[in-house]
């Protein structure tokens, strides 16, 4: 008899964080899992034995389908941090206790650098006492700040629905031909991948955002306003894209320039918004121009309506592949995918020791920001405009795309 | 030989205010029109003469097929107002004298309040000056406001995308399973029909927002938290939509209760942004519990990638009917919209006098709103319903909708 396998989804959610759950979910069963059980809110409603036979909630292929293009988690989501193994062996004991009772053999957590970390501590616990469970990791991320794999599923429709908006929000600040300086704010707390994705936006039938602001180049408020400034000189309306992570050069967060409350999460993350609030004031202040704010907020990272088919399809693959190597008897790694070719755009995935992975970030290189430190260079459009190609059309009914839920 | 046409778009962009254009355009062409002008900024670019051809601009068939799939203005627009005849007569003076040199007979407005005082104006003042020209209103706005007509083109789609990303965002906020309060901002200034499209979320894959808030009725900020605060007893993630336009019960908009500067345009509106930040603080503050406010800004009305084609073939449609009812020798009227039945849905159109229509606001029906002031009644989900129906692909080129942009 085969043991059962279990999969959680952990972190900030992504449109398509629910094909690698099919893709864990399918892989498993044809590879002669008992049962697939999910964890409710991962790790953290594990510890309270909140599962569920996930084939009880997908009974047929139209409920995957449905699965492959619902956005969010499914699952339901945590931040749960799990404590040093030295510092928290009665949480490690009890979590191997309800694996033990549900006899699990293969373990599945979808997720970013948090996600790894858990991860890489239940693989090393698994290996201090003698485990036979297989923990493997599956990336997502829609920030694709995560090491070794050439991208996060999650990140290429992210980076589309960064590129469609931005295109229509030019058209938008356009229109009237007056003074006007729009300011986006875009998700990516240390790594710019997201807000460069704002460069897609170009192309024959769009001029294209005026100016990237990443936090990979330390940010100077007044050099900013000198710059908005010289090209408002030259037309009217100028559109921008920033990180909500952007920096001072002492460090400080630009939107703490602002006056409002930050809040702190589980991992000691600070809350960041307000950035280009901060900015727009700013200008409004020292140019005397109209100016609108735009958070994407968390629109950039559940629109299931708009995704890329490149990564919906990725995004199942990276699951299977996980079921594949935990059955082969793989464990502690992360499926990463690796880029084959570039035209035509081909991928595969490799396994790599989740100490390469967990709490690492990757920045976008410099090497990809021009001189003026206001775009993207083509090598980054090369590297990011695969990543966004075709479409997964939604199944709308009466007018609205259909998500599957939890029974 | 046939006299000239001349159209113009006006006031905030829609995603479907160019399939109002194509139908003008198409429909005086085939009816014999010699030249079909395109104002550039509506009647503030008219006064400088910038026009353009629109045969130059709209080639072939897959060039009109990309104007409908275009949002925001194709030919720009403007917030022009024209002054009254007897204060301002120099101004319809110079216009005239410049729709006499391009040997106009036809003028087509599309826009909203604001425009259809503008073709009250002129067709007042062509009648003074015994002009032949005729004036007639398109109706367009995102905010369904305009009298008489039924509904209004540009609502359809901007509503569809309301209750698509509505349901994105409940499916976000719920994943963690924690204290959360997310408020929407919509767009809206006194009527409330785009926030009340958020009621359209609900179905069976999902249980809907929690509270709607228009500006029909006035916000009290106690009785707010009040009700937030007994949702949020029941369950961890509460979602609200709220109008940009709510206001206390002594008139001022609860957005005015922030802190920030608010600008006024050249119609005397305000500009109204901050409500749900400035609720989502107060609930922080009060409630104890973390909170995020997103504001749908532009992005609810330029969304072309997300459009209603029952919309989109209402906008060409009332636009080829504005052409058709001048070229009868129509003049001074509007097109609307008169829906002939539900099930099957199926609308007309009809002419309606300006004056039945310019200046005047239509709001929500007060007995489609609940007894707690808190949702939508079935009698608004039947009205609103079939305008979300259906969808008009964009043309993804490179991973991105194309548009048609002027030359």
């Amino acid at each position: 008899m085969g043991k059962n396998a279990i999969v959680g989804q952990s972190g900030g959610p992504t449109s398509v964080i629910n094909a690698s759950l099919a893709g864990v979910f399918q892989s498993c069963q044809a590879r002669g899992a008992q049962v697939v059980y999910g964890m409710c809110n991962g790790v953290a409603g594990l510890l309270e034995k909140r599962v569920v036979d996930l084939s009880s909630q997908l009974k047929d292929h139209m409920d995957v389908e449905l699965l492959k293009r619902t956005p969010s988690s499914f699952l339901g989501s945590c931040r749960y941090k799990l404590p040093p193994i030295e510092e928290g062996r009665e949480v490690y004991e009890k979590l191997f206790d309800i694996l033990k009772e549900l006899d699990i053999g293969y373990f599945f957590y979808i997720g970013g650098n948090d996600s790894m970390d858990t991860i890489g501590k239940l693989a090393d616990y698994g290996k201090l006492v003698g485990s036979d469970i297989r923990f493997m990791g599956v990336p997502k991320t829609i920030d694709n700040d995560l090491m070794i794999t050439d991208h996060t599923p999650g990140y290429g429709s992210a980076a589309k629905y960064i590129g469609v908006v931005m295109k229509e929000i030019i058209r938008d600040a356009t229109v009237y031909g007056t003074n006007y300086v729009t300011i986006v704010e875009i998700m990516g707390r240390n790594a710019g991948w997201l807000t460069a994705a704002a460069a897609l936006a170009r192309a024959e039938d769009c001029e294209g955002v005026d100016m990237i602001c990443l936090p990979e180049i330390p940010f100077n408020v007044d050099r900013f306003v000198e710059k908005v400034a010289a090209m408002q000189a030259k037309k009217p309306s100028i559109v921008i894209a920033v990180s909500e992570g952007v920096k001072l050069e002492d460090g400080r967060y630009v939107c703490e320039l602002a006056d409002d409350v930050h809040a702190v999460d589980a991992f000691g993350h600070k809350a960041l918004t307000g950035t280009a609030r901060f900015l727009a004031n700013t200008c409004a202040r020292r140019l005397n121009t109209k100016t609108r704010c735009i958070e994407l907020s968390t629109l950039q990272r559940c629109a299931g309506h708009l995704t890329s088919r490149t990564d919906i399809t990725e995004a199942y693959q990276v699951g299977g592949a996980a079921a594949k190597a935990a059955f082969e008897g793989h464990t502690g790694e992360m499926v990463a995918i690796k880029r084959v070719s570039n035209a035509p755009y081909q991928s595969t995935t490799e396994l790599h020791p989740i100490s390469e992975v967990a709490n690492l970030e990757k920045k976008v290189p410099l090497e990809w920001i021009n001189d003026t430190h206001t775009d993207m260079l083509p090598a980054f459009l090369e590297y990011a405009r695969p990543l966004i190609q075709a479409e997964l059309t939604p199944i709308y009914v009466d007018g609205l795309p259909c998500h599957i839920c939890m029974n």
